[in-house]
């Protein structure tokens, strides 16, 4: 049994995530996909911009050599639009696993019409306002990063508040970039806390505040790597101040989120959720 | 025939986007597949974390709802995991497109393997390497932002240059947030620009240099809607910066993009295609 193991241990399997444009909606539900099969030791690779035939054929070469490397058929993710293509790339040895071809003939079937045939997404260029509202917003995050400026929260859509390093920087970040939100954050320090109540400058703003709470321990942690062996990195402080923090969410009526064991993506998803926030793009 | 255009234009058919997860899959391949279909008026909606009975009732309220409105079946796009709540969600008036159920059998048909069963991906958490790489490719950003500090150009992956308002900060956090990439970036001044050379600062990486090149006429643009009516927002300043820096571009071998008519996300994945850097995470 035990060599048995072993021996499916090394059977790697290869999945290649095929596209006309970024791939990046290939990889998206590919990986999706993958993650449901834990057990099996997959490879992946990312193919983007397979937009000729010259191209396609390449991809082929690689998901051959893959083939012949790995003894398994590569599962092959593609979101190709253009039917020579996409007979090229299916040419090859492969368990190919079209995502467009048939969620867009039963689109087709629903609706009467017929699908338009152009790669990838529309394009969102510097003309576009969901390309204007984007970087917009991530300039406005970038600039009220951190607590840096108080004055424009005004024109924020959220302000994050939290101690440091919570995750407050990178879900500004994810907000402004996927969704176009601008979003101010501000971390409340060992002054800010000792007084029990909010800074100042956040009091008027109180209802576009969100708060995130991390655990102690995973907070330590990420502190450590920081600044190993400092009070700012100690269990006590870390566990004090989330004490603090959680008390003003609390008495101040904040609405808050344990991000402890969840991606920025997640966050971003909750946050919208839970405050009724509109995404400006998207 | 006018009366009837009309009366389509006004046919608007709502879309969900329905995920147990955060609805980021769905979403993606939704709006992939609806852009096909640039003539049909959509209305979209996204539900993410509709993980149990209560929630899944409430979806199918909500499509119903959409329905009776619109008269038209309302497209569903899911990416539930759970056969209870996916069987509930059908049950509302709708075209569904499930997205995973197919795709994952197949998988499981060529792997021999059942699939695990759980809701969206595995955890990106505080304790994982992949986070930990994106939390510091983003900080990286933040403080390699703008030229704003050189001295920590050994560490980047890569080092944006362009003129101002070329779509380098976005660049540089998208390369962070999606692919844990450590993307500095620089800002071509007309100081620089004039000396005809690198700035001393970039010389000694410039192995490292990605040019960003953007086409003067939307150049202009952005920087009106910054600064309306001054020199740094004239045609004529815009064009010599462009003449400028591509000559830089050319003169000293560093490859270049013109990201004039490109997505941020475009922008990203051209620039790893071009220069075979790997990213760090996905």
């Amino acid at each position: 049994m035990k060599a048995l193991e072993v021996d499916n241990a090394q059977n790697i399997r290869t999945a290649f995530f095929i596209s006309d444009g970024t791939a990046i909606t290939a990889e998206t539900l590919g990986r999706a996909i993958l993650s449901q099969f834990a057990s099996v030791p997959f490879e992946t690779r990312v193919l983007p911009y397979v937009d000729n035939l010259e191209r396609a054929e390449d991809a082929v070469v690689q998901i051959n050599t893959a083939y012949q490397r790995d003894g398994l058929l590569p599962l092959v993710f593609d979101t190709i639009v253009s039917p020579e293509i996409r007979e090229k790339i299916n040419s090859a040895h492969s368990c190919n696993l079209d995502m467009y071809e048939g969620l867009i003939g039963r689109v087709a079937e629903e609706t009467g019409v017929e699908p338009d045939g152009h790669s990838g997404h529309a394009h969102d260029n510097v003309d576009s306002e969901t390309y204007k509202e984007r970087i917009d917003a991530v300039h406005f995050a970038l600039d009220n990063d951190d607590g840096a400026r108080t004055r424009h929260y005004h024109a924020a859509d959220i302000i994050l508040i939290g101690v440091s390093r919570s995750g407050k920087t990178p879900t500004s970040l994810y907000l402004a970039l996927q969704f176009g939100i601008r979003a101010a954050n501000y971390p409340l320090t060992e002054e800010d806390l000792n007084d029990n109540q909010l800074p100042k400058a956040l009091r008027e703003h109180k209802h576009k505040l969100f708060g995130l709470i991390i655990d102690t321990d995973r907070l330590v942690k990420i502190r450590q790597e920081r600044r190993a062996g400092s009070r700012y990195s100690s269990y006590q402080q870390c566990q004090q101040e989330q004490r603090a923090i959680q008390g003003i969410y609390t008495s101040q009526g904040i609405p808050s989120l344990d991000v402890s064991e969840m991606s920025v993506e997640e966050i971003a998803t909750r946050i919208l959720q839970m405050t009724g926030l509109k995404r400006r793009i998207g």
